[in-house]
């Protein structure tokens, strides 16, 4: 089991926590709410800041430790903490902190209140933020993981396979969800299945690393794909633990429909150009954090990098697709979106989206071509 | 803006923090890697407890609140707490938060680690747990919502309308998430849209105040539907805020095509069972949670209670079809199913399920028949 942290925040007209007297008096309530439940309670500790804040520490037998806060905003917010030993009742059951939470709103005239769903520590790691935003915003997500599949660092990244209920393997790297084996509308999406026609086509896939998309492709029976991907022991660990979503093709580096060059793509999109080579298709299926070696600088530019090889290496009716972002990080995207703006030549490009599980939301997906 | 709360859990080996000396120890590491972020670090308390435990308070000039647990079972938390005013920098950034995770992982040769995505109290309530478990599991989901829309307490339970920047605006009822703009996938899944036919037959609704259900049986030509309703404020709320996904269906009580009594179910399903009143189909879509003033007892004993009555009022070869639970939810939908064993009439079922934007996961669906 693990410790178990329960968070209560409450928002209190602010005209009542304006004095030390006012404060205590909130911390006097909140005790006696607290003592309801956690019988044995004491006070550890307590503290007053110059801007109108307070903070005290209660605890019952030194195991359920609880700290409250008052915020000179009027904010107000409980952390109780404790450990759960297997077999046993929680300290806090859902519904004891249920009518804590609507105990303590109604004894404080709370403006508004929430009791956070209790968070579960030291197992398994099971929070994750959603999708990567440049504008410094996450969303937790809590996935029902019950087993750590397999864990490794390779020279690029810290590599996960988590295993979830409802979603089967999934595949973290350095602590974000990439792909799971319940997302095969992921793959559809970013390749268009039904719109775009793959036959005889020759396709190159920059990243791809977990093989679904590479697999999804074979089964459209293009001429050739070849796959840039910089981690080897990504595919290792994707072939052995998510070949429900990607077959058999890490198995083999080259066949006659397909070939894997275990390399950074940058370099050998570079090679690519030098010698000419054109492609029907090229797809942007990378890490949305950069971890190519090519001393490319921020994010942005790397982006635009990718963009800028991959547009040399199309021919002139070809496709660039790619993944964008949550439908919910707006600046992301717009800032994504801008990158395509500043191509020459100028290019065009139409958007379509799905709901990923995995992700636990919507993303967008890009496809561009020439203007 | 919010107060931010930051979690780390740290796993270590038990070994290494059995006496009071290593215990002090790890806190001193503790507290040398979080000078790098927090210059101004002072400690402000400290207690040991009699089971190898360790807590201790610290603090930047009363601001950012630092608080350091050592579990006699190896695990470290530490919670760091401030307010994040409009406009201000974060004082812990994704980026130094990780960084700091790692530093922290290194130094203290963590067997393993993780930092929780940050925490936003005191704005809008945005977590809600996942699907209802009656073995006292909740999984945390954040939402990105941006607005409370409506928010009333009817005499059955707590209305609240949210608007999700990705889901548009939700239903939540008692902090618990039933419906949202984006969630016709849960309609369509619950009537089986494509494979049960709906044209000439008799309907009855139990429950369904969101008007989702009734809007779209409707445009399936039934003879006739009548739903039952316990909670006007429910269906006035959908109706204002939810029309997307209900139409105007709520706009009437009665017309030629359905009925809207509001009243609970239960009387209403004993009054019909009396009158010898048949159904062709008869959905279950209840909040989890009864509200009922029926004296039914516990939970399960209100599901079976209104199988029964569901299956007095079904023609021979009529459906109940209704939505079981989260499918991570095993025990619960093992529960739910025994129910199903236990009715005479003995009945047979299959089971449907679909991935509910709003749930955030995979949800299973009911479709029950006499055996």
């Amino acid at each position: 089991m693990a410790a178990q942290t329960i968070l209560f925040d409450f928002t209190l007209d602010a005209g009542k926590t304006a004095t030390s007297i006012q404060r205590q008096e909130v911390a006097r309530i909140v005790r006696n709410e607290l003592e309801h439940v956690f019988t044995q309670l004491e006070l550890a500790y307590s503290m007053e800041s110059m801007d109108n804040g307070y903070f005290s520490v209660l605890h019952e037998n030194k195991e359920t430790i609880i700290t409250c806060r008052i915020f000179q905003q009027g904010l107000l917010t409980i952390n109780v903490e404790y450990y759960l030993a297997a077999g046993k009742e929680p300290v806090l059951s859902l519904d004891k902190g249920k009518r804590l939470e609507n105990a303590l709103a109604k004894s404080l005239q709370a403006l508004s209140g929430q009791k956070i769903p209790t968070l579960k520590r030291g197992d398994v790691a099971r929070y994750y933020p959603s999708s990567v935003n440049f504008d410094a915003y996450e969303r937790i997500i809590e996935y029902d993981i019950d087993t750590l599949v397999y864990e490794a660092r390779s020279p690029f990244q810290k590599i996960q396979i988590l295993h979830s209920k409802t979603l089967g393997n999934m595949l973290i790297l350095d602590e974000l969800q990439n792909i799971a084996e319940s997302d095969l509308i992921y793959t559809e999406t970013l390749m268009g299945r039904g719109i775009e026609n793959y036959e005889g086509k020759e396709i190159c896939i920059l990243g791809g690393g977990d093989g679904a998309l590479l697999y999804e492709l074979l089964k459209e029976k293009p001429k050739h794909v070849v796959m840039l991907e910089i981690d080897e022991l990504v595919m290792q660990a994707c072939n052995k633990y998510l070949s429900s979503i990607c077959g058999d093709v890490l198995e083999k580096r080259k066949t006659d429909q397909y070939e894997i060059i275990v390399g950074d793509c940058v370099d050998y999109m570079k090679k690519f150009i030098a010698e000419g080579r054109k492609f029907d298709y090229v797809f942007g299926d990378l890490t949305d954090i950069p971890i190519s070696d090519a001393p490319i600088g921020e994010c942005w530019d790397f982006i635009r990098t990718i963009f800028e090889h991959s547009f040399q290496l199309l021919k002139p009716d070809g496709k660039y697709l790619t993944h964008g972002n949550g439908t919910s990080c707006l600046e992301s995207l717009q800032l994504f979106e801008e990158q395509l703006r500043l191509l020459k030549p100028k290019v065009k490009f139409t958007t379509t989206k799905a709901f990923v599980p995995s992700f636990m939301e919507e993303w967008l997906f890009y496809q561009v071509t020439f203007a």
